[in-house]
This record gives C-alpha cells, structure tokens and sequence, in this order.
C-alpha cells in the first residue's frame, strides 16, 4: 500500500519519524511502490536531502508549475493542493493510507480528483514503536534535561517557595539540556486534579508533583517523568500512598519484556490498588478522579502520548518500545502521589532510561 | 453556522486563538448559535475553565460514558471519535465549518454519523488576523527574545567562529526570554539557499544571515526576525545589495495602512529590484533561487507564517494585524541578504515592534 502524509515536521510525529529534521512548512511526504518521495519547496529541499538522501524529491516550483498556477490567478492555497495532486500522478500514487490526522482539505481535493484514501492509524502507530538509533539518543538527551529539572526542584524545594518560582528554577535547569513546553508543579489538593500548572507557596507536610516532558531538540523526541516531593514530614496517608505507589512502579518494571501486554500491568496495578480499597477505572468511586483513576502509562517518541498504552486495552511490548509507568493515587480537595518512570524495553526485559531517586 | 475544532492547543493555532491555554491532548471544541463548547477530560478541565471561563464544558467519562465504551470492548481510539459524535448531538451541532487541518479520521466518523462538516478556511484565518491583546504582547515578548539571540550573535562574531557556536549562543540569549525551535545561522553561500541550518566558520566579508522565530511561552504566538551581518569589509556587491534591501524595506514599511494590499507592496518591491537588474517571481531568472525569488513578507502570531501574505495575491491589510516585511536578494553559489522586520498595523500605518539596527 502507498502511503501519503501531508504535515509540517515539527508538529506532525508521522513525518518528523521519516523525515529526521525540522520542517516548519507543510509539505507532501508519500511512499510509491516502497520508494520515498517527497513535494518541497527550494527553500527546503537541502535540509530535506541531508536527512533522507534516498528521498527523491519533486520541486513544486520547477516540477510542478506551482508559480504557473499563481500567475494564471489561481489562489497560492489552491496551487498547493493542485500541486499535491499532480506530484501523485506524476509519481504513480493512485491509492494511499494516510494517518488519522491527514488534513481534511487535502484529502477532499484528491478524493475530487481520483485518488483514494484510507485512513489507518494502525499502520503509523507502529512505524515509531521500535525507535530508531537516533531516536533513542532523543530520549536519553531528553531525559538527562528532566532530571536535570527535578535536581533543580529538590535543591530549591522550602516551604514558602512558590509553584511559579519553582517552575523558572526547573525551566532554567531543564532548557540547556532539552526544550520544555507546558509541565507542572502542583501542590496540595493541586496534586489531585492532574493537568493545571500549579500555583502558590508550598506548606509543610503536602505533596509536590514535578511532572515534565522535555523535548529533544535534535529529533524532537520527548521524555516524561514525574516524582513527588514533601517539605519536611509527610501527612501520614501521602507517605502510605507513596509507599505502595513505588511498590506498583517496581513490580511493573519487573514485568516488562516483549510480548507482556500493557493490559496484564495496567490489571496487576488495578489488583494491588483495589485490594487497598482505592477506587479504579475498573471499578470506580463516587468522584471522577479519585483512587488510581489513570491508565498505568504509556509510550513514549516523538509525542508525549503514543504507543503501546498500559490502559484497558493495551497491546503487548515490542523490543525497542519506549514507554512510562506512572501509577497515581489521588483524593479530590486532599491531593495526590505520583511517580512516573521511563523505559526501554528490551529483548529480555526493561532497561531503565532515568536514574533519580523516588523518595519523597 | 456552527464550528468545530479537533486538535491540542500546542499544534494548532486556531484552537490555541479559541481556548488561550496550553493543552496536549487533543479534544472537540465547537460552537453552535454562537455558544462555544468542548468535550474534555477531568484532567484538562480545570485549565480549560481558566481559560475560558464562559465555556459549557462536556465531560467525556461523566457525561459521555467514555468508560462504559471501553469496558464494553470499544477500542480507546474509537471511543474518542464515538463520545465526539455524541457532544456534537447531546449540543444539536448537525453542520459546522472546520479548519482545514482538521484530522481526516474524525472528519469520516462524523459524517458518517450524519453530521455535515464544511472545511472553511477564509474564516479560520480570519479569526486570528486582528490579534487580541494578549497576543500582540506575547509577540511583543517574543519580540524582545529575538533581539537578545541578534544583539548576542553581533557582540560573539569574528572571523573563524563557527555558525553552530554561534547557535548555542543565540540559543541562550533567547531562552530566558521566549522558546526557540529551529532557527538558522548561515554564512557565506549558505545564505543564498534559505532553510538550512548553516555550518562551518565564518569567514571576512561573506554574509552572515541570523533568522530567527521566539516564541512566547504564555501565549504561544510568534516573532520572526532576521539581520545580516559581515565580519571585516563586506564583499561590494554584499554591501550594495543590503543597501538595496534596507531601501526596499523603509520603502514597504512607510506605505503599510488598512485597506493597502500585501500585493501592491510586493509589486512596489519586485518594480525596484528588476529596474536594478534582479530576477523575481514575476521575472524569473535561471534558477529558481535568484535575485528576489520569494515574497516580501507575511502575517504572524499563532503560526510564524500566517493571513494576510505579501506575496502575488497578497490581500487588504487589516488595523491590527502583525505583518513582517523581509525583502531578500541572492546568487545561487555566492550569498544572500536579507532584513526582516515585525510590526503592527495600526489605524493610520504601521508601528515597528522590533527595534535592531539594520546596519550590517
């Protein structure tokens, strides 16, 4: 099957995966008989040719009369698409797959004029689940900058000190390392609602959650990993919370090789949670976010979130998937623990990407 | 009409202008009878509420029965399209415009659930021409990142250093101020091909082209600068050019108001570069990157390249639009010149948001 992806690289991780560089303008990436080509522009055809100098490109202007088409009034958005169409014909792309997000407006020009699309998520997904060499040299880089980050939080960490002063220190210590987008430092019942960045002064005794995902800026791949910290002695119910959500982060760790299905830790975790009577997505409590109300983790490449999932329905480990574990205890209005790792799978195990302590 | 966006906050600009907040999972926002709406979960709810605090918020577990969908074997995938389909009925959208962009695979479920999608660019674009408030100073921030990365690279360059040393330096000028994703610093025949990286030492008299796009982190809108700068004595033809380029550029600036078309101003520079002998893109000379081989400029914000263009069919300015003008010679095998500038239309004509030195 041919395969059509119309993305910049920056943002989309189907392309950046085939194309390891940074692309700020969309362009049409699309495999013929197995054989890569691509649609770009002259400003971007050197970048393009140092990363995928088996790429055989087609020049929209000088191949494909994309000034002819503005010259003759046509607008340069609608040049664009006709372009795209004639770089498939041109090649001999008559039926493609395309990925979930492949852009509606393209697809409608080319279906108008012939071609057939089928969107298969499938087929992409597991493009990236082995990742490449250089991928994974990502990851590490992107993770040395987390730690880096979560170093710099233990270090400053005193009560008083703001969620928004501790997010300049963790930022200036993460950024010569890694980019880093949105992460959070939350606080107190903070900890207990997830994604809100986090505010105020830190008190005594409550839990700190320092969760970030900085990004490789080389491959654009991503790591993500989270810990709690306490200021001084913890409530009693953070440290027993903390307790057992280690004990589920080892014994998962433990358990993961190829053909382990993330379903089999996603129920083991739900097993050992349930049985101290915390509330799961398997069986839930009153509240929505209450007990274990997260999947287990994750994979992790060039998006935060991709696969294999260790939810409900998670499928079984690859040698060279990169994926997190990241078992979360919460109440709503008291707060939450969680300690999120990343990994390698290997042919015969895990390989622990991160190196930081878990303790409070 | 009604609308609908399916995307995260941080890849897409037109849901990022609606919900001003960074969110990385993407989730359905709508509007119907002007109402604006979006399915999200328990996590993002919170930031999404601060955001936007007159949304009417759909929650996906509670309100949508995500979770029944998953246990009853629905993979997660097919139940994030199925609870989409059910907010755009549980809120009566039956027709709606889209971006675009907007991803294939939702596009296909809705429609064949009945709802109909019109993809409707002009108003996606649109929305985000006149910038509100805290756009236009997040720009301004960004702005100001831009010029620390210009006023470091001037104070670092001297002959042999090389362009990735002088990357790292503009990198950490930049960073305290803005997020900075690729960038270029090229020298020498490098600056005549555009988007490559650049590489190697600097040398006395060749041009050196820093172009750069801060990002603001609060806002996630954009900057887009660009200088050139000379060791030593500039080759004479370098010097002659820049001086055309600077004129061309005050020229475009003095005549930006509302109601001016981004096409006359690209006329009025291709009108003086081909009098003094320069291919353009109405005149094309041999190789497609020769002379003026691009347009002069485009719209900024949310995206680095966006409405209104100033290129063959650039349309009317807008009082508040953010324009940048970046007239641009070279010689394929010899160099390139260009100076870029961001500013604001305004009521009467223009205000200059950056404020470097042109000289080189």
């Amino acid at each position: 099957m041919d395969v059509l992806i119309d993305a910049d690289t920056i943002r989309s991780p189907e392309l950046r995966h085939e194309i390891p560089a940074g692309i700020i303008d969309p362009f049409l990436y699309g495999e013929h008989d197995g054989k890569p080509f691509a649609v770009v522009s002259a400003l971007d055809a050197p970048t393009i040719a140092l990363a995928r100098p088996d790429l055989h490109q087609v020049d929209m202007i000088a191949d494909l009369g994309l000034m002819e088409l503005v010259a003759d009034g046509v607008s340069p958005y609608q040049a664009m698409l006709e372009v795209r169409l004639r770089a498939c014909r041109e090649v001999g792309v008559s039926e493609a797959a395309v990925p979930p997000s492949f852009p509606l407006a393209t697809a409608e020009y080319l279906r108008a004029h012939g071609i057939t699309l089928h969107v298969d998520r499938e087929r992409f997904d597991a493009r990236r689940r082995r990742k490449t060499p250089a991928e994974l040299a990502g990851i590490r880089r992107a993770t040395v900058g987390a730690q880096a980050g979560l170093q710099a939080m233990r270090d400053a960490l005193r009560e008083g000190i703001t969620c928004e002063e501790l997010r300049v220190i963790v930022r200036q210590a993460v950024e010569p390392h890694a980019a880093l987008g949105e992460f959070n430092v939350a606080r107190g019942p903070q900890t207990a609602t997830g994604h809100g960045p986090g505010s105020g002064p830190i008190q005594r005794g409550e839990p700190v959650i320092l969760d970030l995902a900085p990004q490789d800026r080389d491959t654009g791949t991503f790591s993500d990993i989270a810990r709690t910290f306490v200021v001084g002695d913890p409530d009693p119910e953070i440290a027993r919370w903390h307790t057992l959500v280690v004990e589920v982060l080892e014994d998962a760790i433990a358990h993961v090789r190829p053909g382990v299905e993330g379903r089999e830790l996603y129920a083991r975790a739900c097993d050992r949670f349930e049985a101290e009577g915390f509330a799961t997505q398997r069986k839930p409590g009153k509240a929505v976010m209450e007990g274990f109300p997260t999947s287990l983790g994750h994979g992790v490449g060039l998006e935060i979130h991709e696969a294999p999932s260790l939810g409900r329905s998670g499928e079984a480990f690859l040698s060279g998937d990169v994926i997190t574990i990241e078992p979360f205890l919460c109440r709503p209005g008291f707060g939450g623990v969680q300690v999120e790792e990343v990994l390698l799978v290997t042919d015969t195990g895990a390989e622990l990407i991160s190196d930081f302590t878990y303790s409070l």
